[in-house]
């Protein structure tokens, strides 16, 4: 039975460059998450590398790895030897030519709890991830929007692009989610104006806290932080790239923000969270006692013509 | 054709307790916001009286009418005077011992363009709408969440409980919805402390400027203002009721805010909306091409046990 007072970290971390090998920089934050008290951490999304989705390229497929594979084998034991929920991203190879991008959660015990691989993918200038990635398979082929359970209780882990989709919120916590965690990618283009990337970074915050409200359950998010520029090889013009946002925070049930990172640079954003909260808050916001099942047929349209 | 840019405003008002024939206030505001150069006009829930589901009685029902019927006559009349599109709440009785909570959409001439009964029907201690309304049908029934079309664009009017469910928010969405409108009756339990007030209020604007980013369109809600004591006739303590908080708001499609009443005062709150934001913004963030309808069945369950 997990307690009832949940320690929650998000690891705000900025790309190293160079060896994505190396695991000095995130083993040193994992183990300062778990000394502030975490018993979950969640990692930003493609943890071990640049985000390679600037440009389509080949290179970047010899990177990925199985499920499970090294990433998890490291987390794993990290986990383990802290006794802590660890959430990871991976870039999965699981076939010739088959990709996903993979969340994966490793057990207090060191055990790979469960995989979530992400269903909603992106592809707009500078995140071309339909080229890398195939999306999670849906019933029946796959498990789709599927919870993950934990020495902390059951995790609704979601990935990046998910996050602006409330039927993927709506669909976790009607599996019994009791926390939703997205392990993120997302920044500004520099080319934006101040109030667009304003207008965009407040969406993104607004967004998530809503599935919070609508779900009356925990969200946290974890964003990677810092510039990374576009690789050379894509030709294209010196100091284009991505500023990679941060903002990584943790909101309640009632999507009241407990603890939020700055823009700018690596942080670890911990909070605590009571599991009886919930409880509370969909007492008085029974918004699942009302929902209109029987009216909702049309959500499973492309449109509705 | 609309036009491209289409002049909004809400009629934050406060109830008078006397005489709900006296239409002298609303009347007034309404043309104070046609002088304003509103277009769409959106008045709060059940805008002809004091909120009476504080309580549950059977007085209340004298006052129900049909649609249409005085009050869709009364803003047909005004609609048709000023050529402006206004969007009204009706206590509807559809027949006996069968009433609605509906919105009433009048067009520029006058025209009952469409209506929707309110589809979510909140239950909760002081606000007892399930024992007044019956839900909204939805198909094969009635239209369910249909939108309707005016001068100034194919409206998705919903009403104030709705504004939780992002499901709701969707499928007009769908339907090729322009705009979303919410014609409230939220506010205060004036027991509840100030922060779980605060939560609360912002919780309510979150989740809906989450529906404008959502869908890549604007929102509108339009609120009453003022306290409301329950009805002596309930026995309960001097001094309950409900404190209604006002901040009636037009938000763009990113879910920026552009203008917003207080929680205080009666206000009209006007605001130009551009009709061509929408097609930028959903080319820059497609949330329509990458919805997974192939794995959003279990949408239509209670829970997914």
């Amino acid at each position: 039975m997990p307690q009832q007072m949940v320690h929650i970290a998000c690891v705000q971390n900025a790309q190293p460059l160079a060896d994505r090998e190396d695991r000095t920089a995130l083993n040193s934050a994992i183990r300062h998450a778990a000394a502030l008290g975490a018993q979950l951490i969640l990692l930003p999304e493609l943890h071990q590398g640049p985000y390679f989705c600037q440009t389509e390229e080949l290179a970047p497929f010899d990177d990925a790895e199985p499920v499970p594979g090294p990433t998890t084998a490291w987390l794993a034991a990290i986990a383990a030897e802290l006794g802590v929920v660890i959430v990871g991203s991976v870039f999965e190879r699981r076939a010739a030519g088959l990709y996903h991008n993979t969340a994966v959660v490793l057990d207090s015990d060191g055990r790979l709890a469960g995989v979530y691989r992400k269903m909603h993918i992106p592809d707009d200038p500078g995140f071309y991830e339909k080229f890398y990635f195939t999306p999670g398979d849906g019933p029946p082929q796959g498990p789709g929007f599927a919870t993950v359970d934990t020495a902390v209780g059951r995790l609704g882990v979601l990935v990046c692009w998910d996050q602006w989709f409330p039927e993927a919120a709506r669909l976790m916590a009607l599996a019994g989610a009791e926390l939703l965690l997205y392990p993120t990618a997302i920044g500004w283009d520099p080319d934006d104006s101040a109030d667009e990337q304003a207008r965009q970074l407040d969406a993104w915050i607004t967004v998530q806290r809503s599935h919070a409200v609508a779900n009356g359950l925990p969200v946290a998010a974890c964003n990677r932080v810092g510039f990374e520029a576009t690789p050379a090889t894509a030709g294209t013009a010196t100091g284009t790239g991505i500023r990679f946002w941060g903002n990584s925070f943790v909101c309640g049930p009632q999507g009241e923000m407990v603890a939020r990172a700055g823009s700018d640079g690596e942080e670890v954003v911990a909070a605590v969270l009571d599991r009886g909260r919930s409880e509370q808050v969909r007492r008085i916001w029974p918004f699942l006692r009302d929902r209109r099942v029987d009216a909702y047929g049309d959500l499973l349209k492309r449109w509705r013509d």
